[in-house]
């Protein structure tokens, strides 16, 4: 089966990470997969929440927006509406989870690491492109406590990345873009570490209910999806 | 191994469902799972959302709320602070997407289904519990449109319930109950409809990832435990 | 004159309190006014607001809600809306208030209690039967405090309890239920304590003014109502 | 007794009523009560709020506030803070249904009246205040109706206006200014019409519960000190 | 060219500055600029923001409103529905800034200056009166400090007013009543001390871009307008 | 005088443009004033907002935000405050303003541009380097409409650009960046159309109140600045 843009089901759309993409971030990338491009800042904070102060551990947590004229239609700016949608804050909840899950919290130390993932374009996939690009701004942002003398290493037990997967007429396809998204029977999305191991996955049956063989199927792809995206991260990271 | 309530690991909790809780709405359910006590009502309104107007489909919409003191501890009230924390926000949207997924909604017609889920105990699996419970309201609701004679069929394809799952010390357990739920090291929802096909999995690694394999365990207790919630949900609807 | 649901002009509905209505509060009570059922719990929490701070008395303060589908028809819930609504705001400060004018603060202490009251079915009456359920929880979560050897008594100068009154077709009616309440020309709602002192006493002309005469066979029933209930709370309290 | 202005126990203090205070209303008034000072302007609209539209009726409300400077120190402004208070609220809403009391809604037509009271300066008493300014602002501005042939005559059934009274030191006081009503142990505030039947009655027993015969004895002062008001109303309504 | 209301073209309307208008306040001053009228207070508070704490440096800070019917036809009022218009926020912005421009904030110490601009009737110019009205207020408010052996003198640099000038059908036009302000092509702002240099400078073009000569022109007639405020505001501090 | 980057007074930063810069919305620009970076859109909508319907003209609004890292230090991001800080609203309102100064509404027809800004990295000048971006976005989406025989001819009556002026250190600079604006005395902001008339001119005295001649000579700066950035936007204009 061919799609759309001529790949196969297995195919990740091409994948780019650009680091030092805004100067102010510790760390800023933008990823792009296919026509998906997200800006991801990680900014370090000499101090904790207060739930966590005087525990001597740290904290990783992340927000995410949209730019207005990202999609097709333009969609109204939550700030002038004054809230968030479900949407995001469900998104920004998942990348904060992602995270944290790799980041040595004691490590790390009574400090913060805020992300934030602002989408500029979208075309499907876009918290998976958020979580894949903001593990390497978080790495360059932790990097930078360890070249500015502030922490021995950098503070991180592996790996993290992220792909959506869904059922289109029938066919498990890996990291669907918007035009697939839209026609998917079910959605999928996996967020797996580099010892392949899973962090989060959330399945949703937007037409029709699926089967555990259905969800075998797309586990499979997804699982070797993430394993192509650890090398573009880890390209990514050799550059500098 | 036994759990602290007595039960094996994979053993629901008891339980109950009271169909008729309150008198107003169409469909009223107070549902019991273990400690956790969650009110679901379902409410019919003779009109669609403005999205859906003139198409001639119906709608269901899910809401959920916690009262301040179905916790330990008292947690403040949202309607005081002035919004639905993110949590609230993704269950409810959960409730709702598993109820659409078994609705018919072109044979419900241009209608639609408000789901209220107000915990009154929290115990653990308080959105399983919802799921669980609305759907018994959901049909309650329906029904009450054949017998007022606006339908001619209760427009339902099949039923759905869910329940959680989690990995603790090692070991997958069906069920959690709260102090279960705190130790987790993973912690699995799943939604499935009596074809046994799933409509929602959500996945989360609360300390440490998860491998397929124990993945598949619990997809296995989690199926099994649903099953026999679909027993509870026949006989409580057997009932008049 | 007979009523619809059988009473005579000074009777009031069917009252039950049920304790340990959920099991995580320091106090917790089902109250029934005939078809009006509302959830009252106390919880204590061992600090005062910052304008207390350092003073050495107590506070009590209530918070009320109504599920969505406590009506007849359904009303939009305040935590979606993100705002409390002034029948809310008027309500709560209402039973806060009468709570607080039966309770000795300086021998509660610098501690905090929170009184709840969520309609789960109303049918008239919803303020007056909170006020005097929420007495009821009070009790237990002060007793608790005495159980625990944090108190040494239970810091509440005596009982209150509270009723409506209405004008209905020319008559003073006691304890009105949804359909009377809906036709009063006249709505009162009293108040009291043990020793026949009121607290709170407002009056209402929905229809027609009202004139002294009238006012005062009003307050006629609802002392002789809330002696009732003065009864029932004590029966109530007996039970362990 | 003599108060600390002066007054004895049955006394208003100075009460003053200024006509067209500000030019862009039809209706606008300064009223002063001592040292209390509210601007109520009445705005008519030619249209009803939604669920009140094709009935026929006109709509009367209000709203109420205070700048931040009305106050011995300063209040921060609802504005700002973006919400009413729960006090803002009551009162306003207080204050709408007095004036709703004494309307004939059938003969304005479908046209609403909006009340809008703005103390300047805040001694005590100031919803009362509120109200009995308010509705010579409201004939003002219904009069212009009938002046403009909009309306054949003024759809005003009787006059309204209100008293606070209360309880200093044992013994019942009219209209209490700021200093009194600090120490008040009762606070009671009537609306009464012309007809000398109540619209509202509200008493609260800030620091003691107070017996039947105090709730006379503050109601036999403040319909005495309404029917004054009466007079200063009517005497305001004559200049031109 | 004789202006509707038989003003020339470099012709302030009256303008009158009345203090002490309510009591409470340190200073308070209603100001008048033709049918404009603006009710100013500013108050002392013993503090200041946490951003500026232990720094020995005081702050003026300023909040602008207007009555819902201070216009022709009544605009909803900003608390009710929330949040403050952009309107609002730029206007008090602008007033804080020019009255901060002439405050010695080093010898005020450590407390804050609160600024309340309520305009009770508006007719164009609203924002110059206040600035103008509030430099008086915060003159009395500063000398209070002095009076009470706070400060040792009045820490003010120069004084401050504002004047709005416009071009209407081609000619620039000093103090804009309501009526011209609409038909003006331009409208600018100017906020000036008394060595005659200015605190903020803002002009619009409405209607047609305006050249070099013309801004000119008007910066002419506001700086002569302004002078002319000055004087004015002398005559009104000279009064006891 | 030579700048800290080697600028002379009288230097613009390098200014660059590039269109097309997203793909979804049918005028997309990046615009750069050095190390300001700003994504300038506009998109078209085929409505108007309620005020203007059925007058047969079209509306131009802008929406301004900046990335919460787009500064050097993270800012809380304004959606998950739930509101747009004053200087937010002040800076939308400005471009709106400057983008309806030189747009032909009636030629518009009854169509909507949104304008949106979203600085990703921001340097000193960002309003005015959104108002030179976003007239180049805006010419593309109105020319979109003539490419789809919507429209005869694009709708503008001249170009608009933006820049800002300063006094650092006694001297007039052109162009602010982020260090020499937070050492300025003065800033202004001059928005200018090609026929060399002004839309919008702020000057604000943010250390020292400035005079006329000052002004004269930021003027005469910000003219021949804006000259230049005209150059710029045609560059661009003419590559496709």
């Amino acid at each position: 089966m061919v799609r759309n843009d001529g790949r196969n089901a297995r195919s990740l759309r091409p994948v780019k990470i650009t680091r030092n993409f805004t100067k102010h971030a510790e760390g800023s990338v933008l990823v792009e997969f296919g026509g998906t491009r997200v800006i991801c800042t990680a900014s370090i904070e000499e101090s904790v929440p207060p739930f966590l102060r005087g525990r001597g551990t740290g904290w990783v947590t992340a927000e995410y927006s949209m730019l207005p004229r990202a999609t097709h239609t333009r969609s109204s700016r939550e700030a002038a509406k004054g809230k968030q949608s479900g949407r995001t804050l469900e998104i920004q909840r998942l990348i904060g989870r992602s995270l944290r899950a790799v980041t040595d919290m004691a490590a790390l130390g009574e400090r913060s690491v805020y992300i934030d993932c602002d989408v500029i374009q979208a075309d499907g996939g876009t918290r998976t492109a958020s979580i894949t690009g903001a593990y390497v701004a978080l790495v360059d942002a932790l990097t930078s406590l360890v070249t500015r003398g502030l922490l021995a290493a950098v503070p991180l037990k592996e790996a993290v990345a992220a792909v959506s997967v869904g059922i289109v007429s029938g066919s498990a396809l890996l990291d669907l873009d918007y035009s697939e998204d839209s026609d998917a029977e079910v959605d999928m999305n996996f967020v797996m570490t580099s010892s392949n191991r899973f962090v989060e996955v959330q399945g949703t049956a937007e037409a029709e209910p699926f089967s555990s063989e259905e969800m075998d199927a797309m586990r499979a792809l997804a699982m070797d999806g993430i394993n192509q995206l650890f090398v573009v991260q880890e390209e990514a990271l050799k550059q500098c």
